[in-house]
């Protein structure tokens, strides 16, 4: 399909009362469903999983480079955070905005309680978190921390967990109760500019900018305190030049290891998960960014920072050995595996398109136009704590 | 409320066209959904997990003892196994039968496959596998083992995996190509009578009736051979009375052990995952039936046989003591947690109800009125293999 056709079809999407907007009041089954990320145009195209298809384009969004999103438990709702403070609840089944809100002057990323009444946002300017109602986005907590503050992941038990870049501390809100309950836990480090949690709930992990290695909380402990992991990771002495840092989302367990994308070096590291050591390396194509793990974790699938950006490598995960490589195209910028991993989801930015991959032939099963799509979101992760 | 209150409410909610399904044509998305099988009726209860309400009762399902389900990807349809060989397609939006066949005299379970496009039937009469379009319910594959056969599981890859209490043995059925293809591996051990997958659909286990020990596979190998595990596991040379041999489905994965009910025994014990070794016992209050891993794995939740059956006991996975117990009420069947794990739903088949519980204040928040209700099953389960 050409790009001015591509266009064309976008213009349809986006038109208000569409007939594919008809059709939609229709479905009603949610569970196959994903939101996919159009940065450059401030809209989220609505696809289907079983039909490789897509079915609406919702604009409106405002500035979504670098934006995520969480999905409420009965998979209707996504909560979508972009990168200007903006929070907005988009609903799936009519295929509309239900709620905005400019929330602040510049955010970085959200979650959504283990209950799903509650939304959080943390923010740059002014550092700190929001956390709204979830049916009506009002606020109602408001936690300033006096710092840029990053990797906000959900824990279970209504809880909270964020890392504050200018104090390297990490603090755990626990919204529980009528107010807020924050634990502050210092010595974290120096600039932690990303974290993730396991998906059990229990390790929190915060990489370091202004430090090598990474830090470990056990929230499972009554007092959880700092644990360094791999005190050479990071970019060393040598600063090597970092294209882009990678994403600590995108950390992959595979059955005993963690797999991370290194920083600064084409490899990829695997940590032991019992013991937080490292566990081997394997040499990839470029400098990782995602290194994800399909859900049965037999294979990671990892793609590069510019410039080469174009190829996705796949790890088999017993041999530690790359066992695929291909080039899907321009700017690979995210990739989602349907839930039980038979497919994966993989946006090409510059080919305005989404390709589908079988990941046991490694075929290209089809591909979805969409205007340069970046974080892919199926709506099972409703039923998963971190993401 | 009154036990003639309860069946007041039952024949309400059987009638046709019912107020509840009014209400129902409210809920657009599935995602916290859920049926509860009533065994005595052959119906099923569509309930909502947000609302912890009922939606509407399905009837006319045949016998239902025993029952289990499996969702479509789209979390729309369930396919209900019975006892008396019925395999019964529901339609959760529209609250009607979308299909139904008698497929065999007597059957035991089933899968859905991991791409949602085939639904598997193991039977006893006539032993073997039945393999079905999801969509249309028509026949494609028939899989005769000439033995009774159980713990029929699906695996990644358009996998099912299974077992043949005659013949002591595990096929594996790969429906991947235009025909299958069956690994047969000899040597499971004497009368298997039921299995599991792991989470990741790498690890087969099959409990062992004739003889004490069960038996791991490894699928990720590619000729998978008997793993002897826990060799002194079972009814012992005492041949100790079992009132009812546990669900292996519950096994519980935490951290780094499985929890297994024990046979015969008023214990859980727990497995070392990775060396397959036991790593410890727990005493419990009467035999267990069900022990269930909260999604975190910080908790496992046991339920017993009769005639201890009104009794629930939690054990911290940390310490592996047991830190809460209560009566839900008479004859506990089983136990669902929702995704997150904030709460848990419990069958309470003689008092007619489904309680529901916050897992960390262990208050009660709910109840539903059900005609004895059996095995409850969230839609979440559609994103996961093996269940």
């Amino acid at each position: 399909m050409t790009r001015v056709f591509a266009a064309a079809l976008a213009l349809l999407l986006a038109a208000p009362a569409a007939p594919m907007a008809e059709t939609a009041a229709q479905t009603v089954a949610t569970g196959d469903l994903g939101l996919v990320i159009e940065r450059a145009t401030g809209s989220v195209l609505l696809v289907d999983q079983s039909d490789r298809a897509a079915l609406a384009r919702i604009g409106g969004l405002g500035d979504l480079s670098h934006a995520s999103l969480v999905y409420s438990p009965d998979e209707r709702f996504a909560y979508v955070f972009g990168r200007d403070g903006g929070l907005t609840k988009v609903d799936i089944v009519t295929r509309q905005i239900a709620a905005r809100v400019m929330q602040a002057g510049n955010s970085i990323g959200g979650a959504i309680s283990d209950d799903g009444k509650l939304v959080a946002v943390s923010n740059y300017e002014p550092g700190g978190v929001h956390i709204f109602d979830a049916d009506t986005l009002e606020m109602v907590a408001d936690i300033p921390t006096g710092s840029k503050t990053i990797g906000l992941v959900d824990a279970p038990g209504r809880r909270f967990v964020f890392s504050l870049w200018d104090a390297g501390e990490t603090w755990i809100a626990d919204l529980s109760g009528e107010v807020p309950q924050i634990t502050k836990i210092p010595g974290i480090g120096k600039n932690p500019y990303d974290a993730l949690i396991t998906a059990n709930g229990r390790t929190y992990i915060a990489g370091l900018f202004g430090e090598d290695g990474l830090t470990a909380l056990d929230l499972w402990d009554d007092t959880p305190t700092p644990i360094r992991v791999l005190p050479g990771y990071g970019r060393g002495e040598r600063q090597l030049p970092v294209y882009k840092m990678p994403h600590l989302e995108g950390w992959a367990l595979t059955g005993r290891d963690f797999v991370l994308p290194a920083v600064g070096h084409h490899q990829v590291l695997w940590i032991d998960a019992a013991t937080l050591t490292e566990s081997g390396r394997t040499d990839t194509h470029g400098q990782p960014v995602f290194a994800m793990a399909r859900p049965d974790g037999r294979q990671v699938w990892v793609n590069f920072a510019h410039p080469l950006n174009d190829t996705v490598q796949v790890i088999d995960t017993v041999t530690k050995q790359v066992i695929h490589q291909f080039k899907p195209g321009p700017a690979v910028l995210h990739m989602e595996f349907t839930p039980r991993g038979h497919q994966v989801w993989i946006s090409v930015r510059d080919a305005g398109k989404v390709m589908i991959y079988d990941t046991r032939s490694f075929e290209k099963i089809g591909e979805i136009d969409a205007d340069s799509p970046s974080g892919i979101f199926f709506t099972a992760r409703a039923h998963r704590t971190g993401l």
